[in-house]
């Protein structure tokens, strides 16, 4: 009986079983017909897998390759897909001695019409930058849901507040209303961590939207319905880590899926060793492989499998869901040579696509590495179209609120905009006053309207394309030292029994009121001139805390002048002579009446006067 | 008798006269055979001269062009010298109405052998800076001389002190002797001016040594005999601007000679507007057109008659004296395109010279613009050798002070290191602590010696051309703000009388002599290491206090290892493997004694330890 036992336990360890193995995860689940990468390869995940050999029966498609790791529950199984093949749905089979031991579906779908010409943001657009879980919460049954580690508690300010996407898509005449073209929306993929999953960033499921969003087919709709309004759907991706929940954790494609091996090392945060030729290699290797946080595994871009899956990622989220831009997190993080092969596939798909990352750095000559026509010292080739625009941002901050003086006042903001030519095209920058990552402008500049207003003219008249936070056209503040739950403050009206409602009006302050009008006559009125999306900038030294610059392209000429002063000021004309000359009418777009030029320029205190030359 | 004497006035007005035309000046008062610049533009003036021809009369030299301007007093007259001509002097006439009205002699010399090959200063080098106004005054003789405005008064900060050449010259051994291989001397040109003549940027004459410095030959002599220890000299140039007492400003050649009509407009030190895609070309030309001072009238370089004869002037005390190098003032200010011309038309010249400019600036991106190789996006095309590297200048006095934290301590320099990809070439750089118009770097940290040390280490081992100044070898402190009169100290014992001397060392304090043996030891022992000049340096992300690099070169590795704490720390050595093991054997350069690595380096509080690994 006991060697019985015993012979039994040794045929069911040795003799893999050749029945009902499970599929647990095959990725991505459906393409596109007529993409130019028209080989995916999929990653199959179940135990045992790996023994198996997968099969299909389908016209125009084919298995072109299978690998695998040293981890027998994966197989990565590469298809092609002809010109010509059919939409729908089929099965792949996974034989093993003869039998199917497996089966899964998988689909083919047709393109959307030209979806491989669409156009990506740019210098025309202004972006409304969304955190979801703090916009509306349209939906409180999907506040928490079965399954997610985390349930809504509205009262903890690192908690989920229960924002969806359903809220976005209620709101979307509002947003367009305001004057934005484009929404980003921070990450909605599922992040099903024990705790901060609200900010979207530790995601456990890069094909599923998080279910206390939404779903992947409210996220299209979403898209769809945003775009009908002349807005389109930034996705925030996260090429650099993961969440720690992620199932790849609990049972690794490979050892060097995971940088350290998997173990949690903190990131230096020394983004400098990038180009730094006198870089130590160990504190180049801290940077791209220490980890954000020990919630977050950093993924090992080097490893091909996963370099393929994250690059099919991006382009199945763009064809799914109708994605007019990315924005990559944590930018220069990930591995810099696949950076460069990841955003060329993605521009190489789609040709007039748009990607912006986030080098969060005052040093422009860091952020320009990165985008695309830039010449490196080390050869690295980069193929994104636009970057945050970190250095002009820092530079605004300090701008507002620095005591004149010869290195104060306006003159780091004039002195990081002459860094332009750095940048291979600096009108293509995302420029920003603030964002979810920072305190509130609001806050910068202690909650001083005036200057904060002056912020915002700023960024929607200086060249490239201007990003808003959303909440800042209702005056949220938030604290003035960086805590990220409470800057993401809830949007008033978002939830059902607000005292203030933004999207309506309703209960809002005269402040708030005014705020409000502010942004949306300054982004409406950017939105229909042209001047400010291709016009060319030509600015003027500051001088007592007045900075003045146009914009102009040979039709049009508008005058933008920021006295961050706290009294009025005069400003002589004679400087700007080669656009303006006493006499000229023009138009006051902020005070919305005519005027016509004098000697001199009346200037308001701590305000923006911004002219539309005739 | 009115009506005679009203003909006898027409007469003397409309008719030039005929004879004894005064030249009283001709410029360059020679050249050489065998320049590849074999046409030399001699700039005559003298009353009326306009209305003559120039003659002459010498085997292998010949007038080929004759150019006038709106003043008669000018003429320029282009002589061109044959590869075979003689070396002599000859006269050269000026005819009027078929008469000689004025003749001038004029000369050509054989050049010093090996001339064109020169070597200019480089990598190997180390730079000591001399004020010479206030480094030794060997001829109390000259200390006021005739028909110069300014006197001696020595207890004047801003006044002249006495110091001259003779003072120079007296003390090579000195600056041999602390291992220094270049000298860099501050204007030594005739600065007639009322006042603050002691500096020397306000030239009045630029062919005459000032008188109260000595003569032309003292200076020749000057850089002969310093060649003869080792040590070159460069040359400080300054070719954007005049003193107000120049001879030129009392009958200026063209109206257009100096910017702004001639008319003082100070400077708006916009010096971004000059890559700045945004610029307003009224803010660039109040950049290159504003005058510094007003007693510095602006030299407009477009004027081609100027900027052949600042070229040529450059190319004859090279040629005269013998130079290793040129250190060119206010770089950028100058006109842009000129300076191209400029530089290039000295390296043809020179294919091994060396030239450094002044741009200062913390932005790396600005200096670089100006190094040849430098691919410019404005199209710029550079031909400095070398520029002074301010933005390490800079951030080695914030890492000195500011304190530890993430953006404190090292990680200024750290950070500024870093940005060597915008360089054509960094190790050609000028590294200093300190200069002429600066705070002294003993003023910058307060007077604590220890740091000090630290800055000093760090230019002496550091990639580029280390460059020292004066005085700082016996702890010159200076104010902490800047006067400039008072940081350019008497240095101790080059007046007779002096209590102490630094030359002899005689009533030196103990923290003198220390600092002294502590700049002897380090650059001596630069010099006759090589690996110091042409190794690759490799930097660490500092830690706590700590800022760690090597130079290696693969025959030889030295480690250097700066801690800023107040306190003794101890250093794990892991973090170095690549370089150095537990038990490797070095030599303690400062401590002059051989140690056996261990685990762990145990470094002093405030100081640099350095060690040359077998």
């Amino acid at each position: 009986m006991r060697l019985a036992t015993m012979l039994c336990l040794f045929l069911l360890t040795a003799v893999p079983p050749l029945h009902a193995t499970v599929i647990d995860h095959l990725e991505p689940a459906n393409w596109w017909i007529g993409m130019k990468r028209n080989r995916v390869e999929l990653m199959v995940h179940g135990e045992g897998i790996a023994a198996a050999t997968p099969k299909l029966q389908r016209a125009g498609v084919a298995i072109v390759d299978v690998q695998k790791t040293e981890n027998p529950n994966y197989l990565f199984v590469t298809v092609e897909v002809a010109a010509d093949a059919k939409p729908g749905a089929f099965d792949i089979e996974f034989v093993e001695g003869g039998k199917v031991v497996a089966k899964h579906p998988w689909r083919l779908d047709a393109r959307a019409p030209g979806s491989a010409q669409r156009r990506g943001f740019d210098k025309r657009d202004a972006i409304y930058l969304i955190t979801p879980d703090r916009f509306a919460n349209a939906d409180p049954r999907n506040d928490s849901a079965a399954g997610m580690k985390e349930a809504a508690n509205r009262s903890d300010p690192n908690g989920r507040h229960g924002g969806d996407i359903a809220g976005i898509r209620k709101h979307l005449d509002y947003i367009a209303g305001l004057g934005f073209t484009q929404m980003w929306i921070t990450p909605v993929l599922e992040n099903n961590q024990p705790g901060f999953s609200y900010h979207g960033y530790a995601i456990t499921d890069l094909y599923g939207t998080d279910p206390r969003f939404g779903s992947n087919d409210d996220y299209r709709a979403l898209s769809k319905e945003a775009r009908a309004r002349g807005v389109g759907l930034i996705m925030d991706v996260v090429l650099n880590h993961i969440g720690s929940e992620h199932w790849w954790m609990k049972d690794l494609p490979s050892a060097d899926w995971i940088n350290n091996g998997g173990k949690f090392t903190p990131d230096n945060h020394r983004r400098t060793t990038i180009q730094d030729p006198h870089a130590a290699p160990g504190d180049r290797k801290g940077f791209l492989e220490g980890w954000f946080a020990e919630a977050m595994p950093d993924l090992n871009q080097r490893n091909p499998h996963l370099a393929t899956y994250l690059i099919q990622n991006s382009l199945w989220w763009i064809e799914y869901a109708g994605l007019s831009g990315i924005r990559e997190d944590t930018f220069g993080y990930s591995d810099t040579d696949f950076l460069s092969v990841w955003a060329k596939a993605v521009m190489d798909e789609y040709a007039g696509f748009a990607m912006v990352g986030e080098e969060w750095s005052a040093n422009p000559a860091i952020v320009a590495h990165w985008q695309h026509g830039k010449a490196n010292p080390d050869g690295h080739v980069p193929y994104m179209t636009s970057m945050m625009d970190f250095p002009v941002h820092i530079a605004l901050r300090d701008a507002l609120v620095r005591p004149e003086g010869w290195d104060g006042g306006w003159t780091p903001l004039y002195e990081a905009l002459a860094n332009d030519f750095l940048y291979p095209d600096p009108d293509d920058l995302v420029v920003f006053a603030e964002n979810h990552d920072t305190t509130r402008a609001l806050a910068q500049v202690n909650g001083d309207v005036g200057l904060w207003k002056l912020a915002m003219a700023y960024v929607a008249t200086v060249r490239g394309i201007p990003q808003f936070y959303y909440g800042s056209e209702v005056l949220i503040e938030g604290p003035h030292e960086r805590k990220d739950g409470e800057l993401r403050a809830d949007m008033p009206g978002g939830w059902v029994g607000d005292q203030a409602n933004a999207f309506t009006g309703a209960g809002l302050s005269a402040a708030q009121r005014d705020a409000q009008d502010y942004v949306r006559k300054l982004f409406q009125w950017r939105k229909r001139t042209p001047v400010l999306h291709t016009g060319k900038l030509q600015h003027f030294a500051p001088v007592d805390g007045v900075y003045v610059y146009f914009r102009y392209d040979g039709k049009k000429t508008v005058m933008v002048a920021l006295n961050r002063n706290p009294q009025a000021s005069t400003l002589a004309m004679d400087r700007f002579s080669d656009f303006a000359k006493p006499g000229d009418r023009a138009n006051d777009v902020l005070a919305g009446k005519a005027v016509t030029l004098g000697t001199s320029l009346a200037l308001p205190a701590k305000s923006a006067t911004i002219l539309e030359l005739d």
